[in-house]
């Protein structure tokens, strides 16, 4: 650890604890200088990072203040989902999420898309421009289909960081990780089958559950531990499960990480019943605290781990870029790659190379990381003050998406109307196989600024209007 | 038709009737200039185009001759596969031709890579290169699941070449047309159903049959006239077949194109049996000949055609750009390039559409069919002169590849040993579900070149010994 890093973990824990109240001036530049017997930069740079982490505000010529924080959210209840396979629905709520192109003057706050706004991506435009310029077979051609030897070297190299010892012939690359997700489920199962998920779950891979006709068995979910193993445990003793789906790191929708023993536990579980996982950690490298958490993969002793991962949240959606480490399934995943897109474009995977083995993908991680990590306090601090006392939210570790329930409101209606207001949202049915959560919705919080806290405005001004319609009914 | 085209067109009747042995000399400029009434320059105009098509030869000083042209050659014999419905095999011979980087060195012959090296393409390298250095939502997230209406708009404009009717909101966007195909198969079909081929057939097409589970029924094809209809509505008699699926303009591997009539006749037969019809166009634009081939899906009048076609063999292939237009099942079609691959890469999509709406699409497509046809005329050439006189060569109306029968040569272990000679071709097995055309090969004839001459000269020397090989088997 650094010194600027002891000094910021420290006066970090200090403000946490309390001693020092919102709008409270934190000491002078001197006083930790000769605390912790450092230099006025050592310190400046620590300061700099909590102001960078929302928790203190410079004001000129006066110094440090405490900023008021988020109070400690009311999290979401464990999910209880029906515990036995369903058909997945929800799909027209899904294509009309899906199926708009980003309307000028409408707020996404339903996306899915990362902040792409940053300079720290130039260096990757740069590439893709240069590279897109050259001709030559080895840029017009189709690529081989396992993908680019350059790319899988980094990947390989980058899979380090994750515990996740990988060779570069243990990847494939695909036309993103949807693609990566697709093909590990058709891989896995025939149709009828059953798949196990946590709950909610990514729309994408239920959807996929859905077009090849598998029913999804959705497990109870913890907003911070995740997938209830008991439950699993149960299912598979009951049900003929193919297939383990989970998103066990920066979770979307809900953010938490599973800890490192449920995840060893977990493949441990999936060994016993000799079954496949298919593990999403396309948010995976959004960690919040470095090192970035462990795969589930990491604990994989004979191949039954499908790794899935992308590009789409840490650089651009729009390039495509995915891949999957299929471990002992790989020649049947080899296939399924093959017949559905044939091979995946060659410029984005050299772009990307070379993207991270500059260091450039890193450095662009820590941009946006540091930046998500503020706006989710500007964020939560903005909802704890506008939106009803009732609203339970979710604690994210990682990524830039956030779960809130409001306890019996509808909230595909609110999206619906918030969409006649210019401000769109992620409703929570879309999340699970059977249309539960519909009191629940996800937002980003890829930004917080004036546009984003009058659409909360406008959120809580519109959920408080359907709480007073509601009442009205009932007393009516 | 322009002055020059009419006299070109006459001279190179008169050239292929025989008028004018290889070897003769051609009436001076003047002589047609007098007989049509046009000027030197127009008459230079028609004899430049003849030599484009590598039918004369301009001698300095003393004008022009007559090449030795392909002689009429040999076409293969319809093709007669076992007509039921059988598991598809062959993917370890697929996936050595598609999984191989291009190799330096090697001669790839058997590549369905189109020719990427003219200056026609420069347009749409600059405008990929200017696109991916803006920054913006539009540029950087993810697409609509339909597609750019840009390209789209492009795509409808253009479908009138093959009176096609379409309007924008008919296409969907995929990432090649591999991905099309692959969409249209398991929008049609579940596993154990039946699917009707033409044979030989695109192993692409074939090996998501395999991928899906289901069954192909390879039916007896013309070299000529394509799919035996005949056939076929015994087939659709006999057997529970769920989706025709046909490359009917420029086959992939015959070359050939279904006349009108035939394909008329199909669409009526699809529709007395209620069967989909899936039509792979992806060649149907590199007619030799202008106006370009009708699709089938010209004729259809309730929606049953799906229409799949991309820019791999017009374009280029890295860019991984398809399309489909899925008639009555766009729903279902929807879903399913969801789940798929999410949504499709934007800048190559906004690329294409300028490079269609500037006119640089059909000036490009002039250049490299041009250049296709000369190099059909000097392949088949040098075939005729080297190969064994049994030496079968299908007669392609448009596209870039040759279909070659050798009776009794396995074409396997032919390809084996001229790859360790820097030579590959595509064995015919690959095409067929079960294994057939073992005596069969498909090359491709993007170059002419004194390198393609040399790989065809090491194949014909690499026959004769094989040949020589099973006579001395045979004899002692």
């Amino acid at each position: 650890m650094k010194r600027y890093e002891l000094v910021a973990v420290t006066l970090r824990q200090r403000l946490e604890s309390g001693l020092y109240q919102p709008g409270d001036r934190l000491p002078s530049i001197r006083d930790p200088c000769a605390e912790f017997a450092v230099s006025v930069s050592t310190v400046q740079t620590a300061y700099a990072e909590l102001e960078a982490a929302g928790l203190v505000a410079a004001r000129p010529k006066s110094g440090y203040f405490a900023l008021a924080r988020a109070r400690p959210g009311t999290l979401p209840a464990p999910s209880r989902p029906a515990q036995r396979p369903l058909e997945v629905s929800q799909w027209d709520q899904v294509l009309s999420l899906v199926n708009q192109p980003p309307e000028h003057g409408c707020l996404l706050l339903g996306s899915g898309s990362p902040d792409t706004t940053g300079d720290t991506l130039k260096p990757l435009r740069r590439s893709l421009s240069r590279l897109y310029r050259l001709a030559g077979a080895e840029y017009d051609n189709y690529d081989s289909l396992v993908g680019s030897p350059l790319l899988r070297l980094q990947l390989a190299r980058l899979a380090g960081a994750s515990g996740t010892v990988l060779h570069e012939d243990d990847i494939v690359i695909t036309s993103g990780c949807q693609e990566a997700l697709s093909i590990a489920i058709r891989t896995l199962t025939s149709p009828g089958d059953v798949v196990a998920v946590d709950s909610p779950s990514f729309y994408g891979s239920m959807q996929t559950l859905k077009a090849q006709g598998l029913k999804a068995l959705e497990l109870p979910t913890d907003p911070q531990t995740g997938i209830s193993l008991e439950a699993l445990e149960l299912a598979l003793e009951q049900w003929p499960i193919k297939a383990i789906q989970v998103t066990p790191t920066h979770n979307n929708p809900l953010g938490y990480t599973m800890p490192d023993a449920r995840k060893r536990a977990l493949v441990a579980l999936a060994r016993r019943f000799d079954v496949a996982i298919i593990e999403d950690d396309v948010y995976g490298d959004l960690a919040y605290t470095a090192p970035r958490p462990r795969t589930i993969k990491s604990w994989d002793e004979d191949g039954r781990v499908l790794l899935c991962s992308g590009f789409s949240k840490t650089l651009m959606p729009s390039m495509r870029l995915g891949w999957i480490a299929p471990g002992r399934y790989r020649d049947q995943v080899l296939h399924m790659k093959y017949v559905s897109t044939g091979t995946t474009a060659i410029v984005p995977q050299l772009a990307v190379a070379e993207f991270i083995e500059s260091g450039q993908y890193e450095r662009h991680l820590r941009h946006v990381v540091r930046s998500y990590q503020r706006n989710l306090n500007l964020v939560l601090g903005w909802i704890h003050a506008l939106f009803p006392a009732d609203t339970a939210v979710s604690c994210p570790q990682g990524g830039f998406v956030l779960w809130l329930e409001l306890t019996g409101l509808d909230c595909v209606r609110l999206n619906d109307r918030l969409v006649q207001q210019g401000v769109q949202v992620a409703p929570g049915v879309l999340f699970s196989a059977s249309g539960k959560y519909r009191d629940c919705l996800r937002i980003n919080f890829t930004r917080a600024d004036a546009e984003v806290y009058a659409g909360l405005q406008r959120m809580a001004d519109e959920i408080a209007t359907m709480r007073r319609e509601l009442e009205e009914q009932v007393s009516g």
